[in-house]
């Protein structure tokens, strides 16, 4: 057996195996660091005008939120959507250029209103709902959102896992009812700390306890699935 | 080059890809066939002791649900827990020899019921909770769970997809938010139609509408996890 016919059987192979491992095969994974996994409740950012508007005076800040520079305020708005009202609803600080209401798919139903998975931020076409305070009223004609579930974390954290900012990755969450989540928003900032935000829906359907944590097993692949 | 030098060549690439596959690589994944996937609302299903007790009188079927045999019935109840009182709960029948409660951890948040995950009928140690009509009340001492997600399948279905009665697969399930559900049950028998169950909470993280489809794409792993 000669070299190139040795050269054709080897390069068969590689085919094969290759198209076995399907096109994902060739982008390394990263690797498997644990990452906190929290639940963000329903909650509102409010614009300074709104914040006026319901409380006549600035945010009022009670406790630091795990992303440096991140507060929840005194404040406590009522939703009131269509079909129903919530109340008791956490304003988070500091203020924002748009208010914006981050709700679960459950909230949306109870609410009756039809919001779409968002990051936070891209609020174009989204739809309104009716903030209430003690005092105030505020008709928000845009900014309700379910927020996409994201990882936040620093350029030295997305180096170290091989990801990129705005990448989509599959994360496998380990609660009682694993599951692996795919679609999760890479979000890297010098100011992030590095955790996954994930809404209760999907906190309850991963059977979520604080002491669970999210490993970053692939990249979207082309066939919308992630391969470890 | 000879034949012996050529054998260990192939030995070796065969090693290194069979350790790139990891330990699953050799466990045959069944096919990628489309599973309908239907959401399970909270509901009850009731002793025809407890149907008395609370209606005065056997259950009144009203429409069949897509296992056969099964239907929802014109009796609804009020379930009361410690934290919080849920109304117009579905009754499922027909009547069973114990009564079981099945919500989601949302609903289990708001009873303040502490559920645990369990399959259909297996309710050895599970919270009571107290269920009332317009003209009855009835205090189960256990019988209230999450189900654990699963799908119905006849031998035929099982033998087709390569599974077996009460193996736990993976599923994929395609929705708005798409990602792969571990620890789903396999449940065999002759009556069953073929049909994925989840619960509300796992259907809004998934971004369910009546089009989603699952697909087994492996069985749980040595690591937990499935492999595509």
């Amino acid at each position: 057996m000669n070299e190139n016919a040795i050269r054709d059987i080897l390069e068969d192979i590689v085919i094969h195996v290759m198209s076995q491992l399907g096109p994902q095969a060739a982008v390394p994974c990263p690797e498997g660091e644990p990452i906190a996994v929290e639940l963000s409740a329903r909650h509102v950012h409010l614009s300074e005008a709104d914040a006026l508007a319901l409380f006549g005076a600035p945010l009022t800040p009670v406790r630091d939120l795990s992303q440096p520079g991140q507060f929840l305020c005194r404040e406590r708005v009522r939703l009131i959507g269509p079909k129903g009202v919530m109340d008791n609803i956490a304003v988070l600080g500091p203020a924002r250029g748009s208010s914006q209401v981050e709700i679960s798919r459950t909230d949306a139903r109870i609410l009756g209103v039809d919001a779409p998975v968002r990051q936070s931020g891209d609020i174009d076409g989204t739809p309104g709902i009716i903030l209430a305070s003690q005092t105030g009223i505020v008709g928000l004609e845009r900014g309700v959102i379910v927020a996409a579930r994201h990882i936040h974390m620093t350029p030295s954290d997305a180096h170290r896992l091989g990801v990129r900012d705005n990448e989509r990755v599959c994360v496998r969450v380990g609660g009682e009812r694993p599951l692996v989540l795919e679609d999760v928003v890479v979000r890297v900032h010098e100011n992030f700390r590095l955790s996954m935000h994930i809404d209760f829906d999907e906190g309850n359907s991963a059977g979520w306890s604080s002491a669970v944590t999210g490993t970053i097993i692939g990249r979207k692949g082309e066939h919308g699935l992630c391969r470890p």
